[in-house]
């Protein structure tokens, strides 16, 4: 509640981006009291950023930042799961200097070592701020921490990649095949020249570790989590989604239940009207179930410049104002481990390459049936692609991930009427 | 950022409504750590509300919780903008007791004292927090003061009273005329007995100030504000409106350019597919637009017990966590005043009663026409209402506002042609 007035908090920025750049042009035109940017680390020093370096100190190796005696607070924007980035925020922490950075990638990878860090260094907590880390501009950790406290959080279901958002996106409403939609977000500068990352669901999945170690005392491990990404949708995903008033999102959900806690990243139909259904292109958006609130649904841009800067100083704003937190709230070693559990029931829809001949059909049915898979729709397309499959579709009822897993297994041992199958849960908000 | 986990806050709560048992549940039940109800004060003593009264004090008189030994923190749930929630208000802040309320009514009627009483009584700031009073649990203020902390606003635009959304949402999905939908909502809990608040646009205006105080340094002042509530949207309004793929909502705009804040609560036409016309049935929604972020929708329960309870138990958190601010950064006294400016240049939607007679839509549109008003599309209904004056709707380009009123006073004064005139604003996000 106390702010010191008098003195301003002195901050140095390693990384002069696009975010970093606006992050500090901002700050020097005073967008946050009482912040002054006194140092900056670079790779290049000489850079006409558009803001005035004059009174501002230059160290070529970021590591300084840690030890200058004229930095109160370190903002990391360079970037990168480890090397100088990790080697600066662990580094600063053991200083005691508050951290804030953009960084989902390191805060997921080294939540064991920057949360014990954070929570207890010299006997004190050391505040690590990270808003930009998830769902770039929209303020998320401030609504799951701040927003949301009292609550008991339900589910979140999150389109946390704008990538493959705008991928799905532009296959639907342009017609576009999944490599033209890439490269056209390529060229847009929403996707990355390597998308790996992006289009496996790895990058969504590492922002949904964070968001349930907050919202479920989860220890983030992405190699725990269930991870589908985008590259096995068709265009023929999408016009069958269409056909059930449905569109195809990736959604990372992590849901508690029964004193267990559900969480998987993987594309979902979701029927249109539906909030997340409405996230178009390279938006995110995110849907928090909780009690007593019920829901609430945040939109916004998940990752550029402004955005992420945004982000950085909403942060750098809650340091100055002397509102600071640890990582999480306690060290992960005290949280819950990340486990594979059954998904809640859901419907399903299922793609089968079925072969083009008389009873493989009923085939296909009879072995759903013999699983406990009941199905509400079938939707079979009269081209083939010329191998003597036929694209079918099944809309199921409500099923469990076992039975489902037992039925597809079944179906897929039988080569001669099955040539593959590609499952999607239906969201259900 | 020191948080004293030997004491516990020690919190009073006068009100216990559904609002206030429901917070009252959820402190007893451990939802915010470190905080203990120690005192209520509530219109009946005996009556059974879910939780156990042992351990905590009863006043009769709400006012015993300023002075209590007992009690840190106020929490003022029990409504109406003066009387025994304004003295408990206002005894709490002058004994140095930070308050959380759920009031708007209050805090935009009372804004000029209590920002100062919040701002410095005796020397220091006494927090005083109401994230209930704007739209329910949407985290709207904290998100305004944290989330876009470092960000210029330039534009909030919220549907903000959710009985007006219920029955405009009414009307278009099932037809009713406005009688029976704001009958529904009222038998639904969504309307009070006496809806005048609501319909009026009032609420929403209270709500809008308290947004706008908090984003543009604007003293709040309702009377100052161009409110038109939704009692002229007839069904014809609502058919009209979908026939230019667009839906009718209640909207409340604040916005800041050339150095002015320009607001207003008016029914608006919103297309379909943006973010506000998604927002349906009781919920609200806002949509902000600020550097360097861009835009940010929130969309979720603006009113009703959980809801409202959500956001209290948010406030009560940030204070147990030492994070409490002044009603506004600022007394009241040192904001820019409210005053009346022109509207940002805008389309419109003319729904004009004109005579079913030969000449008059030529001389309509000649006056449209002369007063700098320039039409991009109409529509004309063939039923008329047996007075000789049939519905006609202009779409007008935008057009600065002086400009259109001028066009619809000399419109108004042909009455031998024209009998009435609806103009609603297109929204533009």
């Amino acid at each position: 509640m106390s702010l010191d007035s008098v003195s301003s908090l002195r901050v140095g920025i390693a990384g002069l981006g696009t975010v970093g750049a606006t992050v500090a042009r901002h700050l020097l035109d005073g967008a946050v009291s009482n912040v002054v940017v006194t140092r900056v680390s670079a790779r290049d020093a000489s850079k006409d950023r558009g803001f005035d370096m004059q009174n501002i100190a230059f160290s070529a190796d970021p590591l300084k930042l840690a030890t200058a005696d004229d930095v109160d607070l370190v903002v990391e924007l360079m970037g990168g799961q480890d090397g100088a980035a990790l080697d600066l925020v662990r580094a600063a922490l053991k200083a005691g200097k508050p951290v804030v950075t953009a960084n989902k990638a390191l805060v997921a990878a080294h939540a064991n070592e920057l949360s014990q860090l954070s929570a207890n260094t010299g006997g004190a907590v050391v505040p690590l701020a990270y808003e930009a880390a998830v769902a770039g501009g929209i303020p998320v950790i401030k609504t799951l921490r701040q927003g949301l406290a009292g609550n008991q959080l339900q589910q979140i279901a999150g389109i946390l990649n704008g990538t493959c958002n705008y991928i799905l996106t532009r296959m639907d409403e342009a017609g576009l095949s999944f490599e033209a939609a890439l490269q056209e977000a390529q060229e847009k500068g929403f996707a990355e020249a390597d998308p790996e990352l992006d289009v496996s669901g790895v990058d969504a999945a590492q922002k949904l570790s964070i968001l349930s170690a907050l919202a479920f005392d989860l220890r983030p491990d992405v190699s725990a989590m269930a991870v589908e990404g985008v590259e096995r949708i068709t265009e023929q995903d999408i016009s069958f989604a269409r056909q059930f008033d449905c569109v195809i999102r990736l959604i990372g959900v992590s849901r508690q239940a029964d004193g267990k806690v559900y969480q998987k990243v993987t594309p979902m139909l979701v029927r249109k009207g539906g909030a997340l259904a409405e996230v178009s292109n390279e938006l995110n958006g995110l849907l928090f179930t909780s009690q007593p609130l019920g829901k609430l649904f945040l939109q916004g841009a998940g990752a550029g410049g402004g955005a992420t800067a945004s982000a950085v100083l909403a942060d750098i704003a809650d340091l100055a104002r002397g509102d600071g937190q640890a990582l999480f709230d306690r060290a992960t070693a005290d949280m819950t481990a990340s486990a594979s559990h059954q998904a809640p029931e859901s419907e399903y829809y299922l793609r089968v390459g079925l072969a083009d001949k008389p009873g493989s059909m009923a085939k296909a049915t009879q072995i759903l049936a013999e699983n406990g898979v009941s199905i509400e729709e079938v939707v079979q397309r009269a081209s083939n692609d010329g191998d003597g499959f036929l694209p079918v579709v099944f809309i199921t009822h409500e099923v469990d991930e076992s039975s489902l897993d037992n039925a597809l297994k079944a179906l897929q041992n039988e080569k001669n009427i099955c040539n593959g199958v590609l499952s999607l849960p239906i969201f259900a908000d």
